[in-house]
């Protein structure tokens, strides 16, 4: 028969186990992480109507979309996980609490262009708090304990969460008599890390007309640096000049306030007034999460307030406040970077059984013990000589190999290997699998993520 | 603005958040229960091309497969799990262990015709072990046990695992010189309850041209019945007339024989020579399960034992053996039926604290302390009446409500409500994370799943 070659569309990841067992321990800690905070997970179709997802219309999306037919009907897979959730919200409105609070973890599509590190299919990590008609700010505050949460339980320490409110930097705006040009200006100073303080003033000037004053001002009002009650203090200054600016004070202010009560060092937070979240979409708070020492990685974790979450489907007000993590990119980056935790287990079992003799009712029974303690069992019964057995056993990179022969039986034990130190005892089933399961038990708190 | 209905594609499950707390506890027995045999758990690409998914090619995959076109690819969704494991292995062959253990929970698309309880898009949860070159046959007695683990950790004690070897029948068959109509005849015996026997003779003789003698021979054959031991005895009978049934006899017997010291009771498990499965796919044990107070629901778990997993992509043969569940159709059924536990906890936290003061510190801090502890919290800072806050939290269902006003916070207490009894404590915040955490310790052991 002719042969298909096996391949993998390009720009779709697909791990081997061990890979796969880190992401998938990195996903837990997120969907465990989020879930404390009393997230309900949600899961919607990957399809959707076309007129759906295309409700907004335009830009990149439209173009980038997977779209097609299958009989009558016009579909598209989701792009990302916040237009299914407006759709939801306004679809099951009567039967949902509000404020309704809500985590996803899923996969989304994007028919990018195929290049390293970029990916048509990969995994966001969402949650997003949703009002019925307005929305307490202390939401708001809450966002950075739970992304605090997250990165701390996955392994890390030096990262920030910096935080801005485009209400602020609107009524700043407005202040220049600018707000016409606030969007454009603002995607403008979102580019002050990657092209520089002098390119973005050429931006401003030559592409925007601004006057170099005002180009001066802006520049001079995002360089406000230093700790939270610095720049808080410093924004005091612009207070009583514009309704928008104090309103988007006074909410950066409560953030910040609550933020020691829900358990966020200020050391893991920035008050940082360029960011701004390149997105018309938002109206309030904005985050990025960035990781210190690689700044080049950009944020890990963004979102920020919305007015407005269904308004293509509903005339009702549903404010609210969210943020994702790519979590497919994070992990190809966190991979390059060389820090994922190589000690975390990534053996398919806790323990090999290989059995030593022809009939395995022993090593069956055995098995069946081991897995009724809740030990991940694997039990090896090709008909392979010694060394094979092994060389599966160091593939597999099982912490333990429990060897069942004649003579073990006739003793009513086990040599019990540890694979890591080569050391080889025998003990009763019962020891051996307490011994396994305290092993076990002690790679639990291993963080999947290494600071490098 | 105009607004677009939102609606959610028919034949697309989408469930409401108590119910999707239910699968996603359903789904994690299955998954933490699939992975207890060492079954190292994959995530492949929704997505493959056309020509690999379509490599076999013809019936009604064909018709149903979701396929389209982006740029220059030809795409599919995939329509199961098996083809994207043959070309994962394929694929990767290089880099994993032989006999190589994977289980998958993953959707899958069908473009079937939409009527009540079908499902285009829709979770397969499958395990599968494939050897390179050879499978040994104690692999095939293991699946039942795992099956046995999944059902009765669902909560289901009546359900059976039934069991039977292509070997025999196609032996069995090749006795009666029908060897070249035999994928007709176990298509036909397979639909014996569906249509009964004289069904099944009147097709036999009308349609495939048996002599009654012949018919009457193969419905003696598959009425055999009783214990195990029985009806494996009745198949020693047939021995030494055929090679193909004697070693599918043999295969047979070593299944039942390990089946004890895996742990499934004799009350779960029948051989049953009705088992065909419709799939020529299927070579060696075939499996199904069911609900014995519920046969209308059909097979639960399926699959069987297969030579050659990969043919379309390598010349290697990589034979082995798996199951599958068909999940959204089982959840969909099940709810249907009423056999939900409507006991196990669906509210997204364990604990909503409701504020009585403007100033939210205490209570923020009060929730970072019981998140700490584990358990997952809700703070509910709305503006709202104090009706208005306590019908949120019925329709929540949180167990436990925390009330934290002046008094409560000058006293150093919390008034703690349980929402089911309606009994109302004033406790230290250190006393109520210790009920609540009680409380959700004791739910965990709730099975999912109740025989009614």
């Amino acid at each position: 028969m002719e042969k298909i070659k096996p391949r993998t569309l390009s720009g779709f990841m697909e791990l081997l186990p061990p890979a796969q067992m880190q992401m998938d321990r990195i996903m837990d800690i997120i969907r465990t992480s989020y879930e404390l905070y009393g997230y309900t997970p949600l899961d919607t179709p990957l399809i959707e109507a076309s007129e759906i997802l295309l409700a907004k219309g335009g830009g990149e999306t439209e173009k980038q979309i997977y779209r097609f037919t299958k009989g009558d009907s016009d579909l598209s897979l989701r792009f990302d996980l916040t237009v299914p959730l407006a759709k939801y919200v306004s679809l099951h409105y009567a039967e949902l609490a509000f404020p309704f609070k809500r985590c996803q973890i899923g996969k989304v599509y994007r028919g990018e262009r195929a290049q390293r590190g970029r990916f048509r299919e990969f995994y966001q990590a969402d949650v997003d708090v949703i009002g019925d008609g307005a929305l307490d700010i202390t939401n708001d505050a809450e966002i950075p304990a739970i992304i605090y949460t997250v990165f701390s339980r996955l392994g890390l320490k030096r990262f920030q969460i910096r935080i801005n409110n485009r209400k602020i930097l609107n009524g700043f705006y407005a202040m220049l008599g600018l707000s016409e040009k606030s969007g454009d200006i603002m995607r403008t100073v979102d580019k002050l890390e990657k092209i520089g303080k002098d390119g973005v003033r050429a931006i401003l000037v030559d592409d925007l007309s601004l006057s170099a004053a005002q180009a001066d001002e802006i520049l001079g009002f995002t360089a406000i640096r230093g700790t939270n009650g610095k720049v808080l203090a410093a924004l005091d200054g612009y207070r009583g000049r514009n309704e928008t600016f104090d309103q988007g004070l006074d909410e950066l202010r409560t953030v910040a306030r609550y933020l020691d009560g829900f358990g966020v060092p200020e050391t893991n937070f920035a008050v940082d007034l360029t960011i701004a979240r390149g997105l018309d979409y938002y109206t309030g708070t904005v985050y990025e999460t960035t990781l210190l020492d690689h700044p080049e990685i950009g944020s890990v974790c963004s979102g920020g307030r919305y007015d407005n979450l269904a308004e293509y489907y509903t005339d009702r007000q549903l404010p609210g406040v969210g943020i994702s993590i790519g979590l497919t990119r994070l992990f190809y980056v966190l991979g390059e970077q060389g820090m994922l935790n190589g000690d975390v287990p990534t053996a398919p079992a806790d323990v090999l059984i290989l059995p030593m003799t022809e009939d395995f009712s022993d090593a069956v029974a055995l098995a069946t013990m081991l897995r009724g303690r809740g030990l991940r069992t694997q039990l090896y019964t090709e008909a392979k000589k010694f060394k094979a057995k092994m060389s599966y056993a160091d593939k597999l990179g099982v912490p333990f190999v429990l060897f069942l022969g004649e003579d073990e039986i006739a003793n009513g034990v086990v040599t019990c290997k540890n694979m890591k130190t080569g050391e080889q005892e025998k003990l009763s089933g019962a020891d051996a699998a307490e011994k396994i399961a305290a092993f076990v038990e002690s790679q639990k708190q291993l963080a999947p993520i290494l600071e490098v």
